[in-house]
């Protein structure tokens, strides 16, 4: 069964040889891309889907979610957005939630948000535990993510769960332990929160060489509130990525450049904290790889639009917006180490999106429009 | 025929007595609100819809918009945001696209942008010419506006057309004169560009006072790119909306908040333009009215999506999520001096939106994401 969608006015394939195709077509063979070329010379198909001059781009590579957890966290948004206090448990309002809810609840949330990012074109999104913090709600955590998803991180670390407020090394030992052990059966990767107040570099160390061990890669929260040791912790453990990056060193940057581990920035955090944004620019000219993600968490970043997300890295982080889009698919592909998606060309996974738009730069240029008319994920067909 | 749209987990309703109702419902008779109160006391209708615990709000009044049009500057927009040079006409592009495209074009143009703004919970909008810019090609572009809206602005005066370039004044008495003769009868609005290198003071209060003489009512450009006398003029002529407010002395502060003109902010201009947003903090401690719009238009602020000013206003403008969707919606109803949309409270006309999500804060709480999930407006339901 193959499918050819034909008269794209603008095909962005993320294939150094193919670059960007004006009046193109996509042949689709089952589950993967069988051929990518000029309109006209587009070979024949069991079914033909006309794009009328629309855009089209690889489905975006959401490379960094936190989707298992229950309940929202409105009044607080609320409250720091207008500025009351607020004296609530902030992510540990979520850690009970989360504990509280049943696997049936969890799963659902989970599916909720992936669909909701489907709708917006992302066709391949990374999902961490993060939010249960004891052996079996990190567990449950990871089998509901990967319900849903084949990018499953155990985050564990995320902060130090409340019960070991006075025994932080405890809990290195629980999630380096038992908790490990119970989670990597469900898991690709392991991730750490290495800032002040969560885990420091030693912590961090620890966690994710013990991760490796136990065969997960690693990933690291790093660098996002402050400067720290995170960054070239993930790049000294060939760490795949190192996300947030909106502190960064002159030896942050050059380690970044000199490794092989992705900077993945995620503005929704700092919009959503009124927080400075990293310097997607000062990467770029460094030779560094950037991915862009979302961050999508109740607390500090609710977005599942990789759109936004591109929209903001024009406006605040120096990025053109082709390089936002790059970033927002093959750079999270990069930092989720696939080669089969995140582009568009033959053998890639038939992920893609048709815009509402002759190219793809109306994702920066029409910020906060539903742009995405179609979308399909191994050569299925979703509505945008 | 009388609809009950039941189980409102949140009901914005904008009337300063019912406030914002929790488990709500709404009940609409023709094209009027009926009924508000709470859902157990909802009297019975002929059509009943669950809301499912989905937050309600009025539609969205964007209150300045720039539709009809003939095509796009996505070169400029993607040259300005790569800091490339870009040297071809600005303005004047979409100037010649407009006077070149025909009359069936143009209004098409309108009625896809309406209909995306309506697929995003816009239930009022505001239309203005000014890319025609001959008495013609003016009384046309409103004449398609006329088509798709009720609040239709003449705005001749948006730039001094090309062929006046040596003889402004002479523009001048061409838009005061036969152009305000063939445009009249369309329009609701007079509105002028009031800005260094469009009009300035003398011109634009020329412009208004012709306007206001031929029926229209003002509305301002003002002080978007630098101090200027925009502001107090509008406030001096009782116009209806001073919009844009970038750059304000406590003297045009001081005039909004003793007048009865509506300060509207368009943060999509500045988001798209890297300039510094409007404080609307300080307009709304001094006493202002403010409102919010999205100023769509091809060359400075390509968005319909009102959700996303509310977002922008909260994270950059000072803007509580309440205030900001109050201005969305209340706000833009006051900038038309209407005062049967922006509101539901019986008597006003049945535009409502109803939200994926809980509250209305998540409009600002989740950026970028699509959550109108269906609109009414007039009581006939679109899909969201
Ligand atoms: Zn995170
Ligand atoms: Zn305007």
């Amino acid at each position: 069964m193959a499918i050819a969608v034909t008269g794209i006015g603008s095909l962005l394939t993320n294939d150094p040889e193919l670059g960007t195709i004006t009046d193109a077509a996509v042949v689709m063979e089952g589950e993967r891309v069988a051929w990518v070329g000029p309109s006209a010379q587009a070979p024949a198909a069991d079914e033909r889907v006309d794009a009328g001059g629309r855009a089209a781009i690889p489905g975006f590579v959401d490379s960094h979610a936190h989707l298992v957890f229950a309940g929202d966290r409105t009044a607080e948004f609320n409250a720091r957005m207008s500025g009351r206090p607020y004296t609530a448990g902030g992510i540990r309002t979520t850690v009970a939630a989360t504990r509280a809810a049943t696997d049936e609840e969890l799963d659902a949330n989970v599916a909720r948000y992936v669909a909701e990012a489907l709708r917006q074109g992302t066709t391949t999104i990374e999902c961490k535990s993060g939010y249960g913090l004891t052996v079996e709600d990190e567990a449950r955590s990871l089998r509901a993510a990967a319900n849903h998803t084949d990018e499953v991180t155990y985050l564990g670390a995320h902060i130090v769960a409340p019960e070991y407020d006075d025994d932080p090394a405890g809990y290195v030992d629980l999630v380096t332990g038992p908790m490990l052990a119970a989670c990597a059966p469900y898991a690709r990767w392991v991730d750490v929160f290495c800032e002040r107040g969560a885990f420091d570099g030693d912590q961090a160390r620890a966690i994710l060489t013990a991760g490796a061990k136990a065969g997960l890669t690693p990933r690291v929260h790093a660098n996002q509130l402050g400067p720290g040791p995170g960054v070239r912790l993930a790049v000294e453990l060939g760490a795949a990525s190192a996300d947030h990056c909106t502190h960064l060193s002159d030896a942050d940057v050059d380690a970044l450049a000199s490794g092989d581990t992705v900077a993945t920035l995620l503005p929704g955090a700092e919009f959503s904290t009124r927080a400075p944004y990293p310097d997607a620019r000062r990467l770029i000219d460094a030779g560094v790889t950037v991915a862009l993600s979302t961050d999508c968490n109740p607390g500090s970043s609710f977005t599942s639009s990789m759109p936004f997300c591109v929209a903001i890295a024009v406006r605040e982080m120096g990025m053109t917006p082709d390089e936002a889009v790059v970033a927002a698919t093959l750079g999270g592909a990069r930092a989720l180490r696939r080669d089969d998606v995140g582009r568009l060309s033959p053998g890639a996974r038939a992920d893609l999106v048709l815009l509402d738009a002759p190219s793809h730069v109306h994702l920066a240029y029409r910020p906060g429009v539903p742009l995405v008319s179609a979308v399909w994920r191994g050569g299925v067909r979703h509505t945008g």
